[in-house]
């Protein structure tokens, strides 16, 4: 998974991001919750694969009780890994993920780690749950070891787990900032004071089957063959900055055309790829038709799409309506719904 | 359709391409054929709208028999266009924009045109006409009005009705040359000596409808606004060098990674331009995805795609089998094939 090097480089973050603490043997366990959160604009690319460093920041909405919960124990025998309640195989392709994340902060004592994560994302809604999972995690982490981290900090672990995890450390939205520094240590993500009730994200999943190439490949691919990521990279820089003055005014519009406008870039990005990469499918491309075709109508509904077939949906809740008519399959989220008891 | 200015322009540019020569009152009628086009590296995007100037060069295979006639006369009467054997209205789309070409060669004594045009395209195929026409109808003024011009002239002639007419006047490999001076003399096309008979073309017709949005508005529609127009300009210039080493050697892999990694490049241009331009369908990714899968089988086939959701196919004749298993309703060309006996 990692060389030698990226490890030694990877402890090291670690380490700088527990400044005065560290893992101990500690008896019981600690829980912790993240949400889940879609990007409204994108995370592609990486500086730096082996700490998970972006070539530019991004911009993300919580999606508030829909996330991941991760429990987490040390125990004097095997590690276990444990996913909605079943036991994972340690070769299994998360529990190997999650197990390499845990070796970082293994006491010095030697224990092991029980980890038991458990997602409350729809599962019908297809969305990601590394980001909320890996972020749980951190999380878990410090309750456990009781290191009562700062936040930034905490999202430089989260980050080390899974680049969008950085994001999955608090509500609403959330700035991922890219930072400059070789080890990473300004690359963590911070909340955005604002909150937007009406906001609804809309689900719609036009294929269930994993797909063919993962997005840490398909980055790369871009990186190495796309002609157009240098121009991707500037285009995300505008993009943050019009979607950031978008979210403070609560403009939908500006807003939903920034997000569905960085999407359909990253997808062109991919599409300029050699070879090609191309997540959306024919189904993809009706759901994108059937947006443009209510905005025809006069409703204001944007779509964005990440590296995957299925299709997200920006609205407010007075469009719910046409939007739950057209498109009736879609699962619906409040991401500030609860807000005000939750925090 | 072209301000004033712009007609002034244009008709300087023929006058231009018309050294010691206008056009007269002749009896008689004159009849010539010109064949369609493929670009394996595209032409998108004009610096000139009035004068059809590209940004770029481009690269195009002919397609030997097929294309489109055109028989020209003069006439004391009302201007007629005709299509395959029908009278079209003045105010249809084609005929319109054939009698606004013709206007700019209009004898000085009055006489209106009798065009005549007829496809020899298989209809079936979705190959664009307005190639194939414009560069038949610059023949047939040439033979009408016994100019015998330079086929460099001709070339600038054709580019006037259409821009990719420009590479229609020879057959096999044909180079657009970009050019650089303000009123287009030195953008033609020049043929590469270059006969390779066993390439064969594929037409893959996945959508008979017409395209919502004509190329020439989305092109407008990218340099506007697509951020990745720039980046664009510079990979053709670059596929184009590759592109033309690789028809030197007959490398039909070289060759086809550059086709199918430029009309991708082209579609990716779009699919950022704000709002979104994507002419691929569902049943357009399905082909592609097909292509991808008869590569990996060991068929060395290549796609190419121009503005719309069809499909064309890239391989030889030693391929003709498993492609035709793996399309069945594919129409297949041979460029090269009665190349002896046309010449």
């Amino acid at each position: 998974m990692y060389t030698a090097g990226d490890l030694r480089r990877r402890r090291a973050a670690v380490r700088a991001a527990l400044p005065g603490r560290q893992p101990h043997a500690v008896p019981g366990e600690a829980r912790a919750f993240a949400s889940a959160n879609i990007a409204l604009v994108k995370y592609w690319g990486k500086r730096d694969e082996a700490l998970h460093l972006p070539r530019t920041g991004s911009l993300s909405v919580s999606l508030g009780p829909w996330g991941s919960e991760a429990t987490l124990a040390l125990t004097r025998k095997a590690a276990e890994v444990w996913l909605d309640g079943e036991k994972l195989a340690p070769g299994s392709s998360f529990a190997a993920r999650a197990l390499a994340y845990l070796e970082l902060f293994r006491p010095e004592s030697g224990e092991n780690f029980v980890l038991k994560t458990r997602n409350t994302l729809p599962t019908a809604a297809g969305f990601a749950s590394s980001a909320s999972g890996f972020a749980a995690i951190a999380k878990a982490l410090d309750a456990l070891f009781g290191w009562d981290l700062p936040e930034r900090n905490l999202s430089v672990l989260a980050r080390l787990g899974s680049g969008s995890a950085a994001r999955s450390l608090r509500d609403g939205f959330v700035e991922w900032k890219c930072g400059r520094k070789a080890d990473g240590s300004d690359s963590y993500a911070v909340a955005l004071p604002v909150a937007w009730k009406t906001l609804r994200i809309g689900a719609v999943v036009v294929e269930r089957a994993r797909k063919p190439l993962s997005s840490g490949e398909a980055m790369r691919r871009c990186i190495a063959t796309s002609p157009f990521m240098a121009a991707w990279d500037k285009t995300v820089r505008g993009d943050l900055r019009a979607a950031k003055e978008a979210v403070a005014k609560r403009d939908l519009r500006a807003l939903g055309e920034v997000a569905e406008g960085n999407a359909l870039a990253m997808h062109a990005v991919m599409l300029a790829a050699r070879e090609s990469v191309f997540y959306p499918t024919g189904a993809s491309l009706a759901a994108l038709a059937k947006v443009r075709q209510l905005r025809a109508e006069g409703v204001p509904v944007y779509a964005t799409m990440d590296a995957g077939p299925n299709v997200k949906l920006l609205f407010e809740a007075k469009s719910e309506s046409p939007v739950r008519r057209a498109f009736p399959d879609a699962v619906v989220l409040c991401p500030f719904a609860d807000k005000g008891s939750r925090r």
